[in-house]
């Protein structure tokens, strides 16, 4: 694990000098508010974009946006390939909503680096984590590789797309339209989490299936007094609904045939996931919680990584403001989510899911569905091309040997290039659990993103030698 | 009923006369924003009270405002009283919030005169029926009688509040210091409504509890590929709370005593109604519902008038804007309220409520009640002060007879007059069941504001009659 081959020094030192000048482009990048969810940021996501194209370009890539109904993708093809093994890099430029924006120290466009008292260093932004920090650290390997070497030891393209957090529809089509242009002999994923201190390949993904509900009752919003009791209440209605998808006792969903085809990853997976991974009160506490809530009969780390999950990812109706307003409300609206694993068809849970709905609904009520994103989960084989040189580089450069993990997030683009384009993704990240992705004060280690960079100098090395 | 007495018809031609000054002052009064929950409209909740004030004044009252820790108070008393009855005429200058502003046809506070299709010439503006208008038909009557016979037949003065519609804490104490003050042999509200073309004294109202329910599970917003399963739902328990409340297929309220003490109105009094009042169909139909949702065994308007409900006035949490945002909220936030029939205690119930919510939360959640009001239910006595000759000059003046009804809404203020002033009060209201209060839309039917001031006339004159 120590053995590192005397061309990568040179490289990774580069690497390391070159820090303070890395972090200055990251902080350029995470300046741009692409938050692709809001419509009014579409020209943030736009710009995000260019400036990858220029930065990609100025380190002798063909890079291109190519458009789309959405928001832009970026592409790009190495000029000056090397022979051997070719790998299709992906992440996203796009970031989540800020709100709520109170609860900010600082700007979330407005990047500082701020050193704990724990003595930590850490970039605090939006995206800081998700996914920009964690893009440039490829990109930054790539300058120091070419800053010291010229060629790069594999050849590469990259795709860098802007519709991630908003579960847009575009990549999916763009892929298929390029699939040949695409094409590599591995995907390199970087929008994972790692253990504090222990590298890792993600191979087990969660897929998800998004759906937005409204329900309609009166055609206005009523006074509670002249009509409350007789006429119907929307809210009510749905907080019957949503309490009814999971058994408050067991932790499981009630849907028929939502654990139809899921299975239990192997026991020796689990004991060593259990060796490496925080406890429950370490994993909650984190948070304020101390008990893990789902499913009896796993820990907190196999819910997330490993079972399938309901989550209410919003709720509205009414007057919820300051003061009181004796309102019987007309509307309500609610954004749930399901956490899908291997074996679970997403079609067939939406379904169920609405099928629920209606059932619990009285007449005088009409009910909306609008889909938002639906992705099955994928399990990574053991085989899979550039997986043992990964592991192995990673080891070397966190000087621990890397595990296997489970991901409690969605990623639909691996699914999706495995169908599209024939091939695997190694899904390799350095964010932390507690980086407070979607959150305020979302951050990134200097750690991460400094040895994030020196770990795909070595992956890239790894690669190209075990292919030679 | 057609027997009009011959003094009261000058008054009555000033009254027709005057009605299109009458209907300019109204819109004066109307566009005042005095909207009572939300801060930034304090001023316009004085500049409304100050309007008040200056009428009166030039009414011939001796009228102030009275500061309180909220909005302030108007009192007035006429400079010139007669002998004989006196009457406290309680009415309120705040209004609700407008939101969603998107469904109103023409600004809230840009009161408008619109003839529909049916021919019907209506007062639209936020305030027209609840309670301006009303008040207005109030001080125009008074206006009227001053003009034909300089002196009023009875003793008036006037009440009148800006923290109704926020459930203010400020008047109690207000009338508790100026008892002395305020005592009069009856009391008069005009914040009610009649049935078409049917005149009525409420007689029975409903109480009110509200509470707001905040609860918290993480310390922060979390995202629910990270979290989701193992980290409690704050929306998940509040939806699961709530649903607890009401049994599905009762319609009845689930929580222990809740419908103690609680009785049904005599069969004749019911059957009463069942001849004047709309059907479900009907009165539902009005809002776009067909199906009473309530107790089953009673019809809406039984619902409403006579028996206790609990309502989701508002819920919020998550990310509920345009988009998806695949978050596990932190934090929920819900507002309920119940209705109270006689019988029921307020604090008992409240206690109720609060307990259940916090049997059903599990560790790792904090819930944080706030009380938003509290008020007894109350049935008027039939032989109060002047309730005869107030439905003798009522069936005069709309040429039916006129009845005693229920009340669904809550107005503390008749329990509050009878514990601290020691007086019955007479609720006399024209507004009608579409008028859309606490709506986008809200409006006063002409007619309810040109026969309301002639009602006011009559009432007047037949009190003073009554007592000579």
């Amino acid at each position: 694990m120590t053995d590192t081959p005397s061309a990568l020094s040179p490289v990774l030192e580069q690497a390391d000098k070159a820090l303070d000048a890395a972090l200055e482009r990251l902080f350029a990048f995470l300046r741009i508010p692409s938050i692709s969810t809001q419509p009014e940021h579409a020209v943030d996501c736009r710009c995000a974009a260019q400036w990858l194209r220029d930065e990609l370009d100025s380190l002798g890539f063909d890079a291109r946006l190519c458009e789309t109904p959405g928001h832009p993708i970026v592409v790009a093809h190495d000029r000056t390939p090397p022979a051997g093994p070719h790998v299709l890099f992906y992440g996203h430029y796009d970031v989540q909503p800020v709100d709520p924006l109170s609860l900010w120290k600082t700007g979330p466009f407005e990047p500082v680096l701020v050193t704990g008292k724990d003595g930590v260093k850490r970039i605090v932004a939006r995206g800081a984590s998700d996914d920009k920090g964690q893009v440039m650290t490829f990109i930054e390997a790539l300058r120091a590789i070419r800053a010291t070497q010229g060629t790069l030891p594999v050849r590469v393209s990259l795709l860098i797309e802007g519709e991630e957090e908003c579960g847009g529809p575009n990549l999916l089509p763009f892929m298929d339209a390029h699939s040949d242009e695409l094409r590599a002999d591995v995907g390199l994923i970087c929008d994972t989490a790692m253990l504090p201190g222990v590298p890792a390949v993600t191979t087990m993904l969660r897929g998800m299936v998004g759906e937005e509900i409204h329900l309609r009752c009166a055609d206005r919003d009523l006074h509670s007094g002249i009509y409350g009791n007789a006429a119907r209440n929307p809210v009510e209605l749905l907080c019957q609904a949503l309490a009814s998808i999971r058994d408050p006792q067991s932790g499981r969903v009630t849907l028929p045939g939502f654990y139809a085809g899921v299975q239990d990853p192997p026991e020796a997976l689990r004991a060593r996931w259990a060796e490496i991974a925080p406890d429950d009160a370490t994993f909650l506490g984190e948070v304020g919680l101390s008990v893990a809530a789902g499913e009896k009969g796993y820990t907190a780390i196999e819910q997330t990584w490993c079972r399938p999950s309901f989550e209410i990812n919003g709720i509205s109706g009414g007057y919820a403001d300051e003061g009181f307003k004796t309102v019987l409300p007309g509307e309500a609206v609610a954004k749930v989510s399901f956490r899908l694993v291997a074996g679970q068809d997403p079609i067939r849970i939406r379904q169920a899911f609405c099928a629920r709905v209606r059932d619990m609904l009285p007449a005088d009520c009409t009910v909306t569905f609008k889909p938002c994103g639906g992705s099955m989960a994928s399990t990574l084989p053991d085989g899979t091309f550039g997986l043992r040189p990964t592991l192995a580089a990673l080891g070397a450069e966190w000087g621990t040997p890397a595990v296997t993990i489970g991901c409690g997030g969605s990623i639909p683009v691996v699914a999706d290039m495995r169908r599209v384009l024939g091939m695997s993704a190694l899904l390799v990240g350095f964010a932390l659990d507690d980086d407070r992705a979607h959150s305020p004060n979302e951050k990134y280690d200097l750690t991460s993103f400094h040895k994030g960079i020196r770990s795909w100098v070595r992956i890239l090395h790894a690669m190209a030698a075990s292919h030679a």
